[in-house]
């Protein structure tokens, strides 16, 4: 049997691009994967781990000849990338991406891709805290969602072999408007990395307890901040970048709740306090439900 | 060799206190272990699981006759299970705790607790977000730090032999005054709690975002917040209203800063966010080199 795909071209090759390249080569989707980098440095490590068949260091010249192509660098990059990669988009070839930000990446990649070629946005709700081409695993989309937000009349058999693609490494998958996803991922995603930062940063700042107690006594909470705390600082500033208005609105909330619970505590008021611990544990009886723990 | 205790009371089954059974046993660290709990269901379960040699309705039974009683009930509970306790502590015994706020445990039970007997407070930084004689295990403790925080003048044999007895099951232990227990406490688990039961509590209230949706895509972040937020509700109640003082001056610096990188988000400040996630980066490396994440 062909596999579904020629020549998958794979641009930035850190956590997601290069569990990209480790699953898309067990499954054997593509008779050829290429991957591009930037940096001297990962194109080694890619060579060294064997992930690709070559290795380019600009990503126009890892599209030439794809019929598909997955950014998996931070957003922020994604206007210079549409302008390098789609004039050399092949006819039928489709252009993708893995960014957690979907309207920007639409308003930064759809004006470069030629009329010959098709835009299918993903965006897979999957990662770790770490970084790099040696972070990887080809495990790490199983069970998990992927967003894809095409533009309306986009071609719908480009979109169903995207589609296909990521249910064959294991992800389920779900089609939505990017302003909609964008405000979903406000609240799942991007206010808690948010948060873990700032958090974090509170502690580091504070003169009484030394950085050390911190660290010591982490265990209490603390350090699951820190690992979230601990996410790629170029591919974070990014996604509040291009995601600022609906990240502010639900930040301004969260200061709401968070003041009203200061208050709570202020004044003694032990059953609303309660209340609302009891309310969060039914949400965690709900990721739970759906495998998502 | 004989154990180190005749009759270790534990009072109160939940996930502290059946730990605690749990390793004691393992360790025989007692000649006779006995169990306390109000509730009927948890006093059943403790005799199912077989994890304690008694089990009695009230703290006041169980203290009978022990030379060394641990509270593992919430904070709130400290000031009657004071008043029930200190009159029957035998002479030479102990009366230790597992809370979680230290400064308001000594204000509760220290009037209690005779002049022939020893208060030991302390305070063992592990734990899960699940509760009850069920979710306890004996390697809870293990490479865990314990903060004891006994009052100047306190027996010195008494509180080594409690520190002797937390280094058995596993435990690192640390001394320090109950004051600043509770400031640091306050950063590195209070606060991580306050927070995720804010931000899960602000999702829950969107009427855009479905809560279905949320779960769904919760493998962004948000379902690490769903389980420290999962917490028990009565025990972290207690804990706030027991910290207050320390819990909000630590969450209105969470807000100044919050407010801070809200304001870069808003300006496009990405130098600003960078600098600060990449410092955040330098914490988790010190929490892994600790052994603590």
């Amino acid at each position: 049997m062909n596999p579904p795909f020629e020549r998958i071209a794979i641009v930035g090759v850190g956590l997601i691009g290069s569990s990209l390249l480790r699953v898309f080569r067990r499954e054997g989707v593509a008779r050829t994967l290429v991957a591009a980098d930037a940096s001297a440095a990962v194109r080694a490590r890619v060579v060294d781990l064997g992930l690709a068949d070559a290795v380019h260091a600009t990503a126009g010249d890892a599209a030439d000849g794809a019929d598909l192509v997955i950014l998996c660098t931070p957003v922020g990059t994604f206007e210079a990338l549409g302008a390098e990669v789609g004039p050399r988009l092949a006819p039928g070839a489709i252009l993708s991406d893995a960014g957690s930000v979907k309207a920007a990446a639409v308003r930064a990649l759809a004006p470069h891709v030629p009329p010959h070629a098709h835009l299918v946005p993903a965006h897979p709700v999957a990662g770790t805290e770490n970084s790099g081409p040696d972070s990887g695993f080809a495990t790490l989309f199983e069970g998990r969602w992927c967003i894809l937000t095409p533009e309306e009349g986009t071609d719908a058999a480009a979109v169903a072999k995207v589609a296909a693609l990521w249910r064959r490494i294991g992800s389920n998958v779900e089609t939505m408007d990017p302003g909609h996803h964008d405000k979903v991922l406000a609240i799942t995603s991007h206010l808690p990395h948010l948060i873990a930062y700032t958090i974090v940063g509170t502690a580091t700042d504070l003169e009484e307890t030394t950085k050390s107690e911190v660290i010591k006594f982490s265990a209490g909470g603390f350090r699951d901040f820190t690992r979230i705390a601990a996410s790629d600082p170029i591919m974070w500033r990014d996604i509040f970048l291009a995601n600022r208005e609906a990240v502010l609105e639900m930040a301004q909330r969260l200061t709401e709740d968070l003041t009203m619970l200061q208050r709570a505590i202020r004044w003694g008021e032990g059953e609303t306090l309660e209340a609302l611990f009891r309310r969060t544990r039914d949400i965690r009886r709900g990721v739970i439900d759906a495998k998502q723990a």
